[in-house]
């Protein structure tokens, strides 16, 4: 028997499930109210226990690892499956780093005096309870928590059923680290069964957002099932535009790293758009790079009339993740501009290119998290970015967009002190605003 | 034959909508590259266009008063829907003052330098395609059609069948302003028919954000139909607690200020919270002033027994929108903010009290959109927040939450602006970030 044909969990029970959720509810208006300092010694604290409970957190990984290998998962499965000491290490490395980050939340945005003694604060405060669907790694976990400390949320995790045994010694874990840094109940749960995850999504009224970890079909399914935010990106259809004005050598070099320096990436290029003009010079040189580099190219019509040898693209909306690339030969950046809008996925998009008013026509008029101008998409990461650390990639339009750091996990409160003021006198013109920015 | 029996209009077929749709995503694309100037004469050329065409507006805002009056619409609702002189002025003015507002699109939030010659910006940008589902008041649309102009975005107007010709008319005048101000074509539409709702709300492709505009009975229809982001509040359950430590005096003040300034606003207060101390001298008091406004107090089984003629409160939950209040005696600031959390909207909530350590925990614990010391609920808005103008005012947490001013209206967008940038050398080690912000 295979893990998957397993009975789900007992507790995936709706009435169950709201329970806990409610629960996580409670804890996340608790957590809104712990200090910079209480955080950042709960963080401490889990340094110090992802230490000191090393060899049982690896025990449990194994028992997945065991079962994994008896229902024959398939190796890149298992390589993000396994734990090890140096994984481990990593993680309370992590964790220490996050001390060191600025509390997102309760930060003042703005000050406005609206009036003598009326004071308007816009604040950010925590998201509330964060949902975090996730396979296989169980590195996410306590990635994930110190994230969600630091910003002052609960945090729900739904982990793969191939991770059951690392998840439970996790959270074994975290139920330590509540005890010891004075955390409220429930802050942190984990829920089971593949069927929690359909209930979980029917909640918005206890989960804010949504962030999904995983393939490419778990994130579409969270995105088309829910009304939850979710932050996230299904797919990764980058493309980079060469434009007749680009230094061609130069333009090469950065194709080849967006595609070729880690393939399986979101932020890899998938598709070359080329301005026919270069076509006859830049098509033998990136095909002659290829074949040095393992790279599949694929053409449209006009690509194999230069390259006959190429294979038809079949499809632009390809995100292939491997060493294979779709090259389109275009005659203008607007026919640019528009396959881009139309096929690719909104997630980061860029010209090579020296002419100025051509840049800023792409940069302005591609829809995308990410816009670039003469740089890999690889680009694209929260660490890259400077932002300390990463959330996710956000294609979303509203919330978070691009990459996103600790930022991504706060929202904003209005706050307003008077001294026993009534509208009534700005309303019939007796006192008028002051709107003096502080 | 009543309006509201009328065949819907045709226009309202599945594939038509998706195309009309797919108009607004190119026109929104369009919209973004928009100088602030071109925004801004677009935006004189309206004000022009409805003085100008204030009588066409008029006669035809007499055609659905006609039609209303037969099919007995309710008073209320009428002057909803009636167009007079003086609100078309108002609608001239307020286009007028948009003009004046900063441009929130193409604003840099933060620059940073990755490394030499490699700057990465956080840009805000327009939003792209909004839909409007409005009930009634024809002039939201020149209202709105003026906050999208300035922010860049294209708009979708979904309007009441019962203000058909008004809305028919603005649009005449929306074709005008289009060709004068070279505008793209399709960035401010018309759907019609109450099926048309339904169907825009399964295109979260084409449309990246709702807000709507009427009852609250609309606002939770959309909210429970969309995965597309809604802007808004379903209702406004709004409470203000008075605190053993207040003036009685002046809370007495604030709460007839906050419940009878206008009771049908949605910031309006609903629920008053009194520390139990309080009630032997406060509620008499109150008793006292509410026979003099026309205001029905509701009371707990505890406040029953201090006014005993009060009828029982029916349900924490209720938004009267009139002139009737709910009162509930506690006995901590933790019941109270337990209270607010568990029946409020999350929408406006206060504390009226002296001691700051009690004010804190209040602010700091309550859930709420708005969180307010010692000032009257009704300040939630967005012109006495200094805004400038109001989209509306949110209960989500994601996006926007409150008031929400031309902010709302746009996400943001990095553009990273390289040299031929290659991600290689950073992993390898063999250059660093510098992360300098700018």
């Amino acid at each position: 028997m295979s893990f998957q044909d397993k009975t789900l969990s007992t507790i995936d029970s709706k009435i169950i499930l709201a329970e806990r959720l409610q629960q996580s509810r409670q804890a996340a208006q608790a957590m809104a109210s712990l200090t910079t300092d209480a955080k950042n010694t709960a963080l401490g604290h889990l340094a110090t226990l992802l230490r000191q409970e090393a060899q049982t957190l690896l025990q449990a990984n194994r028992h997945d690892l065991d079962a994994a290998y008896e229902g024959n998962l398939q190796e890149s499965l298992l390589q993000r499956l396994k734990l090890d000491e140096s994984k481990i290490n990593t993680l309370i490395e992590g964790t220490e780093q996050v001390i060191q980050l600025p509390d997102p939340s309760h930060r003042v945005l703005q000050r406005t005096q609206l009036d003598d003694g009326l004071i308007l604060e816009q604040r950010s405060v925590p998201l509330g309870v964060i949902a975090l669907i996730f396979e296989s790694r169980p590195d996410v976990m306590p990635q994930v928590l110190a994230l969600m400390l630091k910003s002052g949320n609960a945090v729900v995790f739904k982990g793969g059923q191939e991770a059951t045994h690392s998840n439970r010694a996790m959270m074994a874990l975290v139920d330590k680290l509540t005890q010891l840094a004075g955390l409220p109940a429930g802050w942190a749960q984990l829920i089971e069964g593949r069927k929690a995850v359909t209930e979980l999504l029917n909640y918005p009224q206890y989960v804010d957002l949504v962030i999904p970890r995983g393939s490419n079909a778990l994130v579409q399914h969270i995105m088309a099932n829910t009304r939850i935010p979710v932050l996230g990106h299904a797919d990764g259809v980058c493309h980079l535009y060469v434009h007749t004005s680009a230094d061609i050598a130069k333009a090469l070099a950065v194709v080849l790293d967006a595609k070729t320096h880690y393939p399986s990436a979101c932020n890899a290029l998938e598709t070359l758009l080329l301005d026919a003009p270069l076509a006859e010079t830049f098509l033998p040189m990136l095909s002659e790079a290829a074949l040095a580099a393992g790279l599949t190219l694929f053409g449209c019509n006009q690509t194999r009339q230069i390259l006959p040898h190429l294979a038809p693209v079949e499809s632009w909306h390809t995100e292939y993740g491997e060493l294979k690339l779709s090259i389109k030969l275009v005659d203008t950046v607007s026919e640019a501009i528009s396959h881009i809008n139309h096929y690719g996925s909104h997630h980061t998009d860029g010209i090579l290119a020296s002419d100025p008013s051509v840049i800023d026509t792409f940069l302005t008029q591609v829809d995308s998290a990410n816009v670039y101008a003469n740089a890999s998409t690889r680009f694209a990461d929260g660490f890259r970015y400077g932002l300390g650390a990463e959330i996710g990639i956000s294609t979303s339009r509203t919330h978070a967009r691009g990459p996103v750091g600790l930022q991504g996990l706060v929202t904003t409160q209005y706050r307003l002190t008077g001294q026993y003021h009534t509208v009534a006198p700005y309303s019939s013109g007796q006192r008028a605003f002051q709107h003096t920015l502080l």
